[in-house]
C-alpha cells in the first residue's frame, strides 16, 4: 500500500523555520516507528504571492485536495499589508479552508503544567486547563454574500453577511458532540441569539442535534459576550466550546492566551470523512507568522510539532504515536528546555528553534 | 430655568434594587449640592413587557427622547427567555439605543485599587488599569438588513448583515479621538480587515479622520482576535479602544472582567450634541440583570451609581461633582465596605445593597 501523503505548506514568517523541525520529527516517525509518509512541499500566503502573484496557486489547491493531510506553518506579514484584499496572504488560507470544506476547526486551549506560570491569569485558575474550542470554519461572516464596499448615495458602505444554514450548523454541532464524548462530555454553545437571528437558528439546531442524537452529552448555551467573560473569570468550567466562525476566531484566541502557552498550541481543521474514512484535514499552529522574530532562530516549533501530533491522531488513527510525541514534549519542557517565548522572569538562556527540535528528537 | 430632566428606567432583575440607591444619591446632590433634577420613572425590558406586552412602550420611547438623560438599570431574565425575538427585553434596550441614535458607547474598564486582588489576572497586570472602550452602538450586525430566518431550498438559513457607512464610522471615530485627547492620547482601532470588507472600510475611515483632524493622537490598528489576546496578555498597553458594535460587545465584556471590578463598571451611550450642546444620553451599568441574586439585597449598586457620575460628567458638565461621587466610592471601598460580589477569599461579612448606599451617602 502507498504511504499516506502529507502536503507541507510552510508559508511565511516563522512558518518555514518551525516547519523544518516538524520535518525532522516526521522523518523520525518514518525511521523509528515505520510510519512513513510521502511528504511534498509547496507555497502558500505571501510566499506564494511572491512566486505566482496569488496567495494560493491552483496547482497547490489541487494538491491539497489530493493529500491525506496538509500541514501549514503560518501566513502573512507586514510586507503584504498593502496588497489588495483579494491577494492578501490570508486569502490563501481561507481558500484552503473553504475548498477543502474544513468545517470543524479544533483549537485546544491547554495549559502545560511546566508553563502555568506564564499565564496572565492566576495559576490556580489555569493549571490543568484543557478546553477544546470547536469553531465552524467554512461559513458565517467569513464567506457570506453579499460582501464588499459599495457606493450608496454619496458615500460608501462596507457590507458583510453572517449566514448559516441548518445543515452547516448541524454538521459542526455533531463534531463537537462527538469530541465531547471522548472528553468530559460537556458542550457549551456560544452565539448572540439575543440580538442575531442567525444565533437563534444556531441555538435551535444545536439543541435539536443534541436532543435527537446526543442526549447523553451535557449541553448549555451562552451568549458570546458572556462567554468571553467566563473564559477570563473561570475557564475551567468549560470542556468543549462550540461556536461560529467569527466568534470562534476571537474566543479561541482569547482562550489560547489564557493558557500562557500560545507558542505551544496546535489546531486541526477537519472536513467530512471521505470514502476511506479519513477526513480532509489541515493542521496548523494557533500562533501567526511572527514577523518580529522571523529569521532569528527564536521561534518555538512546539505548536507546529503538536499540530503534526494532531494529524497522527485525527487523520491517521495513530493516537498512541500522537501520545508518544506529546509525552516527549512534556518531558522536554519538564527538563527545562525553553525557547525565547517561554522564558519567565527568572531569566536563563533560551535555546534556538533547532535546539528545541534536537531536544524533542532526543526525548523521542 | 427648569431643572434638567432624568428618566429612570430600572428594568429587570437587580435593576430596580440598585436604582433605589442611585435615587438616594441623586436626591443628595439635589439637597446638598443644589443640583436638582426632574426625575421621572418608567418601565423597560421584561417589566414593560409584563405591563404592556412590549419591552418598550411608545410613550416611554417618547419620554426618553425628551429627557436630558436616561438612567437604565438592566434588562432580561430567564422568565423572558422563550419570548419571541421581537418582544424580548433586549429589544427595548436596542430600540432606545437606535432611536436615540446613541452611536458612541463608552465603557471604561478600570481596576479599582482596593479590588485588584479580585481580578483573575495577576495583580501587576491590572493594578491601575484604565482603558476606555468606545463601541459603535447603533449600526453593524445589530441592526443591518436583511436579517431573519428564511427558507432556502429545503432548509432554513439564518442571516444577519454587518453594515457600516463612512459617516457612521466617521462620527464614532471622532468621539474616540476626542476622548483620547482628554486621556493618554492613544487610540487602538480593532476590526477584522483581513477577512471583512466592512473592516477595511472601518480602518480606512478611522485613519482618514485621524490624519485630517487628529494627527496629534497616537493611532494604531489591530485585528480584533489579536485585540482579545492582547487584552488578556497586557491590558495596560491600551488607552482608548475603538471598535464596532459586535466586537465591542465581546471585547468590552472581556476587558470588564479583566479588571475584577465587574459589579463596579458604568457605561455611557452618547448621541450627537443637540441644539443645547447636550448629547442624547443613556447611562447604565455594564453588569446585567443578575437573576441569580435578584431580590436578595445582595446586588452591588456601585456600577449604577457610577453611571450617574458619568451622567454628571458627560450630560451635565459637572465633572467636579462626578469626581466627588467617584472619590466617595473610592473612600468607601478603601474603608472595606463590600457587597457580596466583592468578598474575597479572606471572607468577612458582606453588606447589603442598601447598606452600600448608606456608606456612600455617608462618605459624600
Ligand atoms: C489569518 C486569519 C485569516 C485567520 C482567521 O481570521 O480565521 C486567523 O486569525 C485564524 O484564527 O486562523
Ligand atoms: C443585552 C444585550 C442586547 C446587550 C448587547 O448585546 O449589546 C449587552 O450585552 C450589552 O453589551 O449591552
Amino acid at each position: 500500500m502507498a504511504n499516506p501523503s502529507l502536503l507541507i505548506l510552510p508559508g511565511d514568517g516563522i512558518g518555514p523555520e518551525v516547519m523544518e523541525e516538524v520535518k525532522r520529527v516526521i522523518a523520525w516517525f518514518g525511521d523509528k516507528r515505520s510510519l512513513a509518509f510521502d511528504v511534498s512541499e509547496d507555497l502558500v500566503g505571501g510566499a506564494a504571492y511572491d512566486a505566482h502573484g496569488t496567495p494560493l496557486h491552483d496547482d497547490t489547491m489541487a494538491r491539497a485536495l489530493q493529500a491525506d493531510a496538509v500541514l501549514l506553518g503560518a501566513v502573512g506579514g507586514p510586507k503584504y499589508d498593502d496588497l489588495d484584499f483579494s491577494v492578501k496572504p490570508e486569502r490563501g488560507l481561507l481558500r484552503l479552508r473553504k475548498e477543502m470544506d474544513l468545517f470543524s476547526n479544533l483549537r485546544p486551549a491547554q495549559c502545560f503544567d511546566a508553563l502555568a506560570d506564564f499565564s496572565s491569569l492566576k495559576k490556580d485558575l489555569v493549571a490543568g486547563l484543557d478546553i477544546m474550542i470547536v469553531r465552524e470554519l467554512t461559513s458565517g461572516v467569513y464567506f457570506g454574500e453579499p460582501r464588499g464596499i459599495f457606493e450608496e448615495g454619496n458615500e460608501r458602505v462596507g457590507i458583510n453577511t453572517q449566514r448559516y444554514t441548518e445543515s452547516e450548523i448541524d454538521r459542526v454541532a455533531r463534531s463537537a458532540f462527538e469530541l465531547a464524548r471522548r472528553r468530559s462530555n460537556k458542550v457549551c454553545s456560544m452565539e448572540k441569539a439575543n440580538v442575531m437571528e442567525s444565533g437563534i437558528l444556531w441555538r435551535e439546531v444545536v439543541q435539536k442535534v443534541h436532543d435527537e442524537d446526543y442526549p447523553d452529552v451535557e449541553l448549555s448555551h451562552m451568549y458570546a459576550d458572556n462567554g468571553a467573560m467566563q473564559l477570563v473569570r473561570a475557564p475551567k468550567q468549560f470542556d468543549v466550546i462550540l461556536t461560529d466562525n467569527l466568534f470562534g476566531d476571537i474566543l479561541s484566541d482569547c482562550a489560547a492566551m489564557l493558557t500562557g502557552s500560545l507558542g505551544m498550541l496546535p489546531s486541526a481543521s477537519l472536513g467530512a470523512p471521505a470514502a476511506n474514512g479519513r477526513p480532509k484535514a489541515l493542521y496548523e499552529p494557533v500562533h501567526g507568522s511572527a514577523p518580529d522574530i522571523t529569521g532569528q532562530a527564536k521561534a518555538n516549533p512546539i505548536a507546529c510539532i503538536l499540530s503534526f501530533a494532531m494529524a497522527l491522531r485525527y487523520s491517521f488513527d495513530q493516537g498512541d504515536e500522537a501520545a508518544r510525541l506529546e509525552a516527549a514534549i512534556e518531558t522536554v519542557l519538564a527538563n527545562g528546555a525553553r525557547t525565547a517565548d517561554l522564558m519567565g522572569e527568572e531569566g536563563g538562556t533560551p535555546i534556538s528553534t533547532t535546539e528545541m527540535g534536537d531536544e524533542i528528537l532526543k526525548a523521542l
